[in-house]
């Protein structure tokens, strides 16, 4: 909620109203009065009516209503990003939403929702992502070899995370590849990337595996991803 | 399945009984016969006995009967150990059966369940970890000062993982610090670890946060954590 009261503060969204559980509200009464000082409209609910806007089982007695938090491709692909994660394919809300946290702490410019990834509006992504959806520019681009025509333009190597790769992010690592301005490409946790994705982009990389599990899941492959490139373009 | 088969031929545990749908036995003949030449006993089941036996919504028809997986901590941290994963206080079981993956995919030794977290056999930790829970020693801890000793007699380092850490991993891997023989303490999602935890551990890391995330969850912070390790014991 704090998330999204500062996003809209920065100009890049709005929130149009905040409603609110009289419990939740004494126990946020910050969140509720940053609401009023922002002009938002507040109004109070019953639990019964939180409970359906929130569309979860355990709400938390407040909902916003915001403006999309998504962006067109060319604002979020600006000249100069070095990080970007792109999503292909990604039906679960919940993974998506925990890529894009860990794409945000691992300092990523931009998250690309590409082909039939889910909605990053979904009450599942937005939660999993634990505000991180109002920190960095997300874009929608349903078409995939358009997301990455203008991935490239932006001046990024598209890189295919994919467990059946011939080589390992160390050893890419190794070589230098990993500090040049980056976008990770993930698919779908049940599928991963089909292979005429796989093909069309610049490299693929597989996570190593050093021990008998099979694969990693989806946002803790991410996260050794990204976070390999995130230090390496450090260093 | 085809895990816990492997993992009874080592002689490590025992699949005591595999019950099966018929749709599930017309779609994985190979693995009724392997129980079969195993001489482990398989029986027919109805769809609802098996959803009662797997207690899940979307059974796949087959479950196992087997030994406990746990082994003696004596067993589990033999010296020579490099590399484990120690959960403390964790109570979500698919967290710790991500864990676990984690652990197993980054070349971990064993896993520690330490204090009150989940028992490794919860269901839902068995199936996050994806067969992992067989691949590697897990071991049960209750008493986590006795664990540490016994982290400690191994020769292991204990590292909390703690996001509130002064220092971050990549600052102590380019010491050299993650190279030595290291046991990741991880506590729980919602509270970390407990300040006096913290403190009687050899020393404590975050990962490093470059966006507007406040935090990893657990197990894409342990996917971070054990793979620099994994990665620095093998430079």
């Amino acid at each position: 909620m704090r998330e999204a009261l500062a996003w809209a503060a920065t100009g890049r969204g709005e929130v149009h109203e905040l409603f609110v559980t009289t419990v939740a509200a004494t126990r946020n009464p910050d969140v509720v009065r940053a609401a009023v000082d922002a002009g938002v409209r507040v109004s109070g609910v019953t639990d019964k009516a939180a409970a359906a806007l929130s569309e979860t089982v355990t709400p938390q007695g407040v909902v916003a209503v915001c403006s999309p938090v998504d962006v067109p491709p060319a604002e979020a692909l600006v000249p100069g990003v070095r990080l970007v994660a792109v999503l292909h394919g990604v039906a679960d809300p919940g993974n998506a939403g925990t890529v894009v946290r860990v794409a945000d702490a691992a300092g990523a410019d931009a998250v690309v929702f590409a082909g039939d990834t889910v909605d990053p509006h979904n009450g599942k992504c937005v939660r999993a992502s634990t505000g991180s959806v109002f920190h960095l520019p997300i874009t929608r681009v349903r078409d995939a070899a358009e997301a990455f025509d203008g991935l490239r333009s932006a001046g990024l190597r598209l890189v295919a995370a994919d467990g059946h790769a011939p080589e390992d992010l160390v050893t890419a690592d190794l070589r230098g590849d990993l500090a040049a301005p980056t976008a990770w490409v993930f698919g779908s946790e049940a599928h991963g990337l089909p292979d005429d994705v796989v093909a069309s982009l610049d490299a693929s990389l597989k996570v190593p595996i050093y021990g008998g599990a099979e694969s990693l899941n989806l946002a803790t492959a991410a996260a050794v991803c990204l976070y390999a490139s995130a230090r390496a373009q450090r260093a």
